[in-house]
């Protein structure tokens, strides 16, 4: 018995989940889990059914693509996601990482870990991963980005997780990796988009901050929320408290974004997600 | 257009989803939201499927019911509720739920207000709602639940309310009410059972105080969990003040389950409920 | 034995609290529960004290007011605060505020309700109290001003609560109710200061949405912030179902905020608030 | 220029923080954060002041101490505490702290680890912690115990952190340990105090789950709460994912405990904690 999840995207008709099922039942499928949601303003058929049986599943994804044409298909057997990290300075979410990754407490595999300093190769080592330093100092940001990009040529990598990878990243960039780039955002969005969130929080005396999780795209703001959580805060706290407490908030924040993503939980539905819990 | 929803309980099986969306497809019915749960320990399907179409919701129903056999099978129109609400001396659910009837903020109707003393009628006739007075005093529980099923046979209702209701209802009563009755419980379950629960909190010293909204059943403990909720209370917060701090959470949580019942997205599971939000 | 607290606010120095602490021993009252803090940026002192004893309040204040010199210094006596509401058209915060004066949930006396539609007049008037009526349409946002404040002269009132009152209010109006004024802004500021917050949060896609409280001042923003909290939400509810479950942390976060400032908990420090909680 | 934080528990009585406030002024010393409470049931005073200047810390508390006779008073230079862990298998709380020791994110230094599995020695050791294994096989609790206390007389201590050590104490070894030890308790007590509360949480069906802080102590329960948090949790999760997911609130409840206790808020009051945030 095998157990697997098939997520589809389609334009919304009649007759999707009838055509669908149709499929899961001749390969003698039982359905363990199904969610599917209407993005009614677009007209978006979205569903992820987790399904159990003896069929192949390559097989039945094949047949689920002739029988629905033009939809967005994709076969989650439930293995562990292949990930480069992308790091600056640092450490809090990089750790919580390589903890996750060494104790299999995360579904996925961390393959290397490429940064802008030096800094955090020692810890990364310590869990025999392969740190990659790539300075960005005295060449233009085009150059740095391709020296990343030709490192990443070496993994066979499913997502780019930015664990506070604290560069700007060019357009071009983004648009080759589309879906494929998480970022950890140190605020809650859209409130204190620009640099140093805790500062600007501290000075604008709020009792709550937050940190957010979201796809990299090239869309206005900062691209498709996966996740986001607060904590509550006093005056009594300084910035440079705020920006210490904030730090397990980013931590947990992508942590639990990752977790949904890397179970295939997540859509991207223009600026938005879609997320089957 | 009709929009409408349509909850079914099997016994699991495969080609469940097929059959029931060939109906629905039989009917030109789009499919807008669609959840799927199966409890693999008692082997029990649960579908939750938000439909809209032309097709008679009642014929889909009767198809549906000869197809599928020995299933439950439940037809919401998304009419309003209508609920009997029973309280005690406490104001604070029964207002909350007066305030949400009188400008529908939930998709319900009060037909009336039973209570087990007088207090409580002035706020509830401010209403225009008929508040009848039981009192328990010098007669048996049981004469007094009988005096009380008598008055429900005047209202056609769909769930009884307990909004602070106080006393404990007998075996007997519960069980012609089954899967009818929700109640708001004082304390985070299974934390503070008995009685006096903030007291306990307090003398516990616990840093977090909660509510449970849940239906009432004849099982242990106090019945399937709907919603809860907490806040965190700090060492200077008296017993009284973890009351009154209470009660805000408890009118914030009986309000939130009822919302998820009234809109049917709850399905009873033995001791636990299945919740499609 | 009576029981009061003493709000005190000075330039910071040494000594403050062994000079306020001798007139306190002096007069025979006992600390029951004291908190102070330094605003090191601004070189402020806050300190709130709750005593108990039997000596003449105002006499402790002046003997104060006397060692301290150029000290805000503010006694109370725990005594309900009196209260002018203003509304618009949503009855949500309105209706919490009036079930708690009715049932003495808050230390306050609603005193009137003032409103620009008269579609909340039945709702207040069902509890007795006061509600005037004060068009905003063919007159100029001064002339609707004056009238408004006009209507305060006939009350002893302490705050003006903005219960969901839409209008924006003129500098000069502001200056003339400086630190007396609350507001509920139906979003976790400093995200979606404008218009339609809840409308803004659906088309960003964001997981949390929020409320806060805050007095209004001629500040940058919107005034020093009480309190603010937030739900969870995800991709299936609509722009509308966010305003709906807005409401219910908008009332919740209204009424948090009132309470710690009628137990004088709260203390204005710029634009931002030092709370002793 | 020093700042140093003082923790005073007297029998509450008048005039005590004018005397305190006295030799702090006498000392040229500022206040820059103080907080006092007094538990009314059992007349206790507690006081904890931030000071800065240039006075000796040791001649202040003597004087202190001469003053207040029969008080508890304790001072804090902010130095990091002195902590041993002890574990049994599982990594996550563990890990969590050896991040936060390697790079200085709370204020503590692990001395050492002791586990009475071996499996945790590789994760110790990567961070250069000494990792010292007491099996309990075969031997009776008494030796274990007995084991346990020889190591522990190697290291100078401040706390003794219980790390998901999963063995019980018994009352000679708490007794010796009074208010130094901190455990981390799976569950939202006192909800599910037995053993697998997850399962527990799991077949109650309930809708949070949670995780307890404290002081170890000989009193009923379970002793003085010092950090609880929980998050909330769905019907589609089953024991294994709530096992997993309380982890995470396990690691931090824990770390945010230590935060405070290391940072000399947290005063033990009988079974309760006065935590000064």
């Amino acid at each position: 018995m095998k157990q697997f999840t098939i997520k589809i995207t389609c334009k919304d008709e009649k007759g999707l989940v009838y055509r669908i099922s149709e499929i899961l039942l001749e390969n003698g499928l039982n359905i363990i889990k199904n969610d599917e949601f209407v993005d009614n303003e677009k007209a978006l058929f979205f569903m992820r059914t987790e399904v159990s049986g003896i069929a192949d599943p390559e097989k039945v994804i094949d047949q689920l693509k002739k029988q629905l044409g033009d939809c967005s298909i994709e076969l989650s057997q439930n293995e562990s996601k292949n990930v480069v990290v992308l790091v600056t300075k640092e450490h809090h979410c990089l750790a919580d990482l390589l903890i996750r990754n060494q104790f299999k407490d995360l579904n996925f595999n961390i393959l290397a870990v490429v940064g802008n300093y030096e800094n955090l190769r020692e810890l990364t080592e310590k869990f025999n991963i392969p740190f990659i330093y790539i300075p960005a100092e005295n060449i233009t940001r085009a150059e740095h980005e391709e020296k990343i990009k030709t490192v990443f040529k070496d993994y066979n990598y499913d997502y780019l997780v930015l664990a506070k990878f604290m560069r700007i990243l060019s357009p071009d960039f983004v648009k080759d990796f589309e879906g494929k780039i998480i970022n950890i955002h140190h605020s809650f969005l859209p409130a204190f988009i620009g640099a140093n969130p805790y500062k600007q929080a501290f000075e604008r005396g709020v009792k709550i901050i937050g940190a957010t999780a979201h796809f990299v795209t090239n869309d206005l703001d900062e691209g498709p929320i996966i996740y986001q959580d607060i904590i509550k805060v006093s005056h009594s706290k300084t910035a440079k408290d705020l920006a210490k407490m904030g730090k397990d908030v980013e931590r947990i924040v992508l942590a639990n974004a990752l977790k949904l993503v890397f179970e295939d939980k997540v859509f991207i539905d223009g600026n938005k997600t879609i997320i089957f819990e």
